[in-house]
């Protein structure tokens, strides 16, 4: 594909739907936004559609009370557009009515991206599509506006971890300067993804690192977090989100689990590796799934013990390969 | 005072001594090898002077081999330049022999910074003293290399947070998109700054975040640490860098303290806060210093309690105000 045709597109269209993928994250919503502003920003009749509204995480972008989470049902549209989703599936209910549109524009980053769509712009090496919608707007010719520049700092922070992961590149710094230019404040979109801890999650951290064990000459490391301690500080699973990356961030570690007691006997085991580890692997071998150095997998009939034994026999032999 | 004299009194100096504060953290170290990478580039002989090796956790930076703990007795330098230092006392043991040499530079970017040396350039409004070398270098007319730049990118992620302070501007991240343009890898110093972690070091974070109290309507936390759990976790003060983020990161929270039990009953106390609360204030009136958002200050003959007291009578006014 190229640009210019998506460009074309959007010039020739009246009236237009934006949808990403279910349960948006900072990335999702902040493009969705941002390009919902671009667009009116350029006359465009624009419908942002969400399955459901904005998390309490992300409500802090501007525009978020746009999205509407149905469609009326004589709604015509000269064009969809699906932002972020490497997969139609994960477009919920809209994807019946949208994959009908043609053209229907499809701008992702997702490494292992399946295909879909009329007209598809997919760069894996791309950080964001908060970054692709960047480039769009200027191919576009449309100038941001403060609220689109906020949406759009707001995906590329959330989905570089503030320029900390490798597909930040020289170019993901520049273009997040030129949205600061518009007077975004970095500290206020920082505050709002990365300091919204409450205190019962930080008591929480403390009970998830008294669990950690380390194997195989400290190269894999576990956490885990039972139902006892959701209680016991008033939190929940949600609350757990990036834990993961405590035994992760250990010099020697190769490997991490995180081991957490779901429903019903079940284990849900969340895996992070660093380079060439792939955990991933493993996790299809329990009907799991993932990137590489990101997968997650559930076993059932099992107490947090039987999973880390479990684990235990599939990661070092991971670590051991080397 | 203006760059460009800067750059004259460069341009005409051949043996340039570098210092920077002692206890040199990522932003000090970094542009002091950055800067002295910049002048061997345009054939200057260059000193890079420190009182100790670098640090165990900064020592991944390319160059840090060429420090020197102590000056031959008969060493002769054309120019004097102290990078980071908001105070000559700070300088250390170098003190003594740069204050006599003429011209003698200054280039820091902390408030309340005192005045020394007899050319200065002190910007408060710039994220870290990297970015004023990476301003410096273009103004020198210099290439970057490899080493430099990422030996500057180090130091302005260091300063910012990787790009989460207020100090954080659109010139800020330009700077960092042109580093990365040399080949440094965002990832990798990330790791190095923020994955160092040991599983000491991890245990340790335990037992701080154990401490943790909320003080004014949950606006100010604050934690400590003491000799006791460096011994029982076999660490040092060195490990506790960054861990005033876990209070700074909590939602209600406007300013965090960080009590530190040190030698001869003296508590050391690290502040942070949020937007426009002011803890550098606090901090000189202690005589200690630094900036709005991050300052430092000693408190003698005092127990952690005495210590939790008296910041609880400077800072509760200090949230309350607004």
């Amino acid at each position: 594909m190229s640009l210019n045709e998506i460009v074309d597109v959007i010039t020739k269209s009246q009236s237009i739907v934006i949808a990403t993928h279910i349960f948006p994250d900072g990335d999702a919503l902040g493009s969705q936004l941002g390009l919902g502003e671009i667009l009116k920003s350029l006359g465009k009749k624009v419908c942002l559609y969400s399955e459901e509204p904005a998390s309490h995480l992300l409500d802090f972008m501007p525009g978020c009370a746009q999205l509407v989470t149905t469609l009326p049902e004589t709604s015509q549209f000269d064009c969809g557009i699906a932002l972020d989703c490497g997969d139609e599936l994960r477009l919920g209910m809209i994807r019946e009515k949208i994959c009908t549109i043609d053209p229907f524009v499809t701008i992702d980053h997702h490494s292992g991206h399946k295909d879909f769509g009329t007209l598809r712009w997919v760069d894996a090496n791309l950080s964001s599509t908060g970054e692709m919608i960047c480039e769009l707007a200027k191919a576009l010719g449309a100038e941001l506006n403060y609220n689109a520049a906020y949406c759009l700092y707001t995906a590329i922070v959330s989905d570089t971890g503030s320029f900390k992961y490798a597909s930040t590149s020289a170019q993901t710094l520049k273009l997040a300067g030129e949205l600061i230019a518009q007077g975004v404040k970095p500290a206020e979109v920082a505050g709002k993804i990365f300091d919204n801890y409450s205190k019962n999650r930080l008591q929480l951290l403390q009970h998830v690192l008294a669990t950690l064990k380390l194997y195989g000459d400290d190269q894999i490391a576990m956490i885990s977090v039972t139902e006892n301690m959701f209680e016991l500080t008033g939190t929940s699973a949600l609350d757990t989100e990036m834990f993961i990356n405590y035994p992760r961030s250990l010099g020697t570690v190769k490997v991490a689990a995180f081991l957490k007691e779901a429903d019903e006997d079940t284990i849900r085991v969340s895996l992070r590796s660093k380079g060439k580890y792939d955990v991933a692997k493993i996790a299809r071998k329990y009907q799991g799934g993932g990137h590489r150095n990101a997968a997650g997998l559930k076993l059932a009939d099992m107490t947090i013990d039987d999973a880390r034994k479990l684990l235990m026999k599939e990661l070092l032999p991971l670590v051991e390969e080397s």
